[in-house]
C-alpha cells in the first residue's frame, strides 16, 4: 500500500468524467490500478481467463478481471491460495481483480445444495465435497484471494419464478447484504486499507417495486458501488433494459454501477446508454472456443464452409493479435476444423479484443456527447443481414 | 526473390563455422532466412504449431518449422494452399519451413494403402477420401506448399522388422530418391530459385552395410541436404546412435544432415556429438499438451500432486513466457488439474523455448570447444534423481 498518498484508509474512489443522457464515463481507483468506466471485465472462471495469460490479457486492453469465488474454493481452496501469496501473486495479474461471492454458481452449478438464514450448503460439483458458504463466509474467502472489490453473497433465482419467490430470494438477499457489510467492516485487511470495497446486489427479478426497495435499502447502507443482479437470467433483453431503467434511478450517482453477467455487444451500447458502468461476461472468451467471432455490429463462426477461400482478417480495422498479424479466415476456419487449439486462443483474444475496443469507443461517444449518435448507427448495423454488419461504426470526427 | 543477391540461380547454402569433435556449428541460407546448426525444428501438424501463433514460435527462438504435407494434403489441399498464397501467407510464419513427404503418415495413419513402385494409394484418416502419393506428387505438393526444403517420399519401416523388408524398403526408397530429384530439378519454380533445396532420406533400418549403401548412393545424386530417416521408430537409443555412427561418415561434410523426427533432449546432445544438424520432434509440444515439463537436463510432470504448493517457476534460470512471468508449477499444477487450456500453451511455450536453449547451448559448445565436456555434464545430470536434475548445466565461463 503507498500510505503516502493519504494517511487514513479510504475506500476505492469513483470519480465521474464525463455524462451524455443516462451514459456516464468514470474513472474507478483501486489498490492495484485505476479502472476507467464504462468498463469490461473478462472473466477468469478458475482465477485465470481461458487461453490467454495474463500479460496478453493487459496487451488486449483489460484494466479488471472477474475470478470466480466457487471455483476458486473447490479447487485450490481460498486459504491455500492466501498462503500462496493470494490471486494475483499467483496468476501474475498485477492489476485489479472483483470476485463474485460464490452465490451465483451455488445456484447454477452444485449438486446439492441446502439454502436457510444462516447460508448454503453446497456439494461441490467436482468430488461432492461439502462447504457452508454464509454471507460472512464469503466475505472471508474473497478477502483470502486477495480481490479490490468483493460482492456480497446473494440469492439468486433463473427467470421466470413465482412473484413470492423472487420476493423472499431479494428480501434475503437484502439481509445478508448487512451482514456483508458488517463482517467486510470489522476486517481491517480491507476496512482500514486503500482501494478496497464491496459491492451490493440489487435484486428483485423484473418486479419494479421489488427493484425500487431492493435498491433504496442497499444505498442506505453506503456500499463502494451497486450491481444490479439476476438480470440475463431468461428474461430476454427488452425486460432487462426496462427493470435496468426502473432500478438505476434509485442508485447514486457518485457510485459504481455494475451490470452482473451481461452480455452481448447489443446488451452493453444499450446497458450503457441506461447508466451502467461495469459489465462481465463469459460471451467473448466462451465464443471464442466455439469459432464464434465478434466482428463489427455482427457474429461470424469461424466453421461455416463460407470462410473456407476468404483470405480477409476477421476486422480490417481491428488491431487484435490475430487481426493485426494477418490471419486470415480461411487460415482460422482451418485451425477450427482441425481441431487446433490455435484457433480458440486468437478468436478468444479476438473477441477480448473487440469487447474492449467496444467498450471504449462508448466511453469516447460519452466524453464527446455522441453516445445516442452511436447506439443508433450500432443498432441499425445489428440488424443488417442475418448476423448483422462486419464493418464496426467508427464514431465521426468533431 | 533478391535477384540482386546472385543472376544464377543457386540451391540454398550450408556453411559450416565450427568442429568440435564430430559436432558441427552451421548456417543454412534459405529463400526466407537463415538456420543457424545445430538446430531444432517445432512441428506444425497441421500447418501451425499447436497452441502457438507464428509471431510466439519466433519470440521462443525457432528460425525453421516444419509442416506435415500428408495433413495440409487431406485437410486443405496442396492446391488450394497455394491458390490462397501458400502456407507462409496462410500461417504467418516468415521464416523458413521444411515439409516431410507425406511418407511417414501414410505408413502410420491412414486407414488403407497400396504401395507399389509407382507410389502409395491411401486414404485419409478423416473421411477415407483416397490420394495417389508418388515421388513426383510428393515433390509437386511441397512445391505448392511453398516449403524451403522438400523432402523425397521415402518408405519408413517400424523397427524390428525382417532383413528382407527393411531392404527392399530400402531400395525403392533409393529409386523413389532419384524420382524426386528429377521432378524437382524439372520444375523451375524450385530449381531456377535461390535458397530452395530437397533432401534425400537415408534408410537401412540399424543395418549399416544398408545404411553405408544407402547413403553413397544418394550423396551420388548430390542432393542439398541427407536425412536419416527410420530411426526412433522403436530400435532405442543405443541402437539409433550406432547407426548414426555407422550412417554419418558417408555423408559429406558441406551438406547438412537432418535427423528425422529425433528426439529427447539426450538424444539430440548425443547426436550432436555424432555429427547431426537438424532434428525435428512432437515431444517439446506433445509433453507439453500432457503436463510433462522439460526442465534441467529432467522432466516435471505438473499434474503430480508435489506441486500444488511449489512457488517455484518451472526453471529459475529459464526465460521463456512461463518462467519470465513467474506463473508458478503451484499454479501450473492448478491450470492442468482445472482443465484449463493455459496451462498446455504456457508448458508448450516453456518446452520449446527449453528445446531451443539446449540446442544454442550445443552449438555455443561446439563453438568453444566444450562439447564433450557438456554432453558428459548432460548426461550426468540425467542420471541424478528419478527424472533428471533440475538445473541446466550452463557451460563453463571461457
Amino acid at each position: 500500500m503507498n500510505s503516502s498518498q493519504t494517511d487514513a484508509p479510504l475506500p476505492l474512489a469513483f470519480a465521474l468524467e464525463a455524462e451524455d443522457g443516462l451514459g456516464r464515463a468514470g474513472c474507478l481507483t483501486l489498490r492495484r490500478g485505476r479502472v476507467y468506466t464504462p468498463a469490461f471485465m473478462p472473466v477468469g472462471t478458475a482465477g485465470s481467463i481461458k487461453g490467454v495469460s495474463s500479460a496478453e490479457l493487459v496487451a488486449d486492453g483489460a484494466e479488471i478481471m472477474l475470478a470466480n469465488t466457487y471455483h476458486l474454493m473447490v479447487r485450490m481452496g481460498a486459504e491455500t491460495i492466501a498462503r500462496l501469496g493470494g490471486l494475483h501473486s499467483l496468476n501474475r495479474w498485477t492489476k485489479p481483480i472483483l470476485t463474485d461471492s460464490g452465490g451465483f454458481q451455488v445456484m447454477s452449478l452444485a449438486k446439492l445444495r441446502t439454502l436457510n438464514e444462516e447460508g448454503v450448503v453446497f456439494a461441490s460439483h467436482l468430488d461432492g465435497k461439502k462447504f457452508l458458504l454464509t454471507p460472512e463466509s464469503a466475505i472471508e474467502a474473497q478477502i483470502l484471494l486477495g480481490a479490490e472489490v468483493a460482492m456480497q453473497l446473494d440469492e439468486c433465482m433463473a427467470l421466470p419464478a413465482e412473484r413470492e419467490a423472487v420476493e423472499a430470494a431479494c428480501l434475503r438477499s437484502l439481509r445478508w447484504a448487512e451482514r456483508a457489510r458488517r463482517a467486510w467492516q470489522a476486517d481491517s485487511r480491507v476496512s482500514e486499507s486503500t482501494g478496497y470495497g464491496l459491492f451490493a446486489i440489487v435484486q428483485g427479478g423484473t418486479d419494479t417495486r421489488l427493484r425500487q426497495e431492493s435498491a433504496e435499502t442497499l444505498v442506505a447502507q453506503n456500499f463502494a458501488g451497486y450491481a444490479i443482479g439476476g438480470l440475463a437470467v431468461g428474461e430476454g433483453q427488452a425486460a432487462m433494459l426496462e427493470t435496468l431503467e426502473a432500478t438505476v434511478p434509485f442508485l447514486p450517482a457518485h457510485k459504481p454501477r455494475y451490470l452482473m453477467g451481461v452480455g452481448t455487444p447489443s446488451d452493453l451500447v444499450a446497458s450503457v446508454c441506461r447508466g451502467v458502468d461495469l459489465f462481465d461476461c463469459v460471451l467473448p472468451t466462451r465464443s471464442g472456443r466455439t469459432a464464434l467471432a465478434f466482428v463489427g455490429c455482427g457474429t461470424i463462426n469461424l466453421r461455416n464452409a463460407r470462410h473456407k477461400d476468404d483470405l480477409r482478417p476477421l476486422d480490417e480495422t481491428c488491431g487484435c493479435v490475430a487481426c493485426g498479424a494477418g490471419y486470415s479466415r480461411a487460415w482460422l476456419h482451418h485451425l477450427f476444423r482441425a481441431g487446433e487449439i490455435l484457433g480458440a486462443v486468437l478468436l478468444t483474444r479476438h473477441n477480448l479484443f473487440h469487447y474492449q475496443r467496444l467498450i471504449r469507443t462508448l466511453r469516447r461517444a460519452i466524453c464527446s456527447k455522441q453516445l445516442a449518435a452511436f447506439a443508433t448507427a450500432f443498432a441499425a448495423g445489428e440488424q443488417q443481414g442475418e448476423r448483422g454488419a462486419e464493418v464496426f461504426p467508427e464514431l465521426p470526427e468533431l
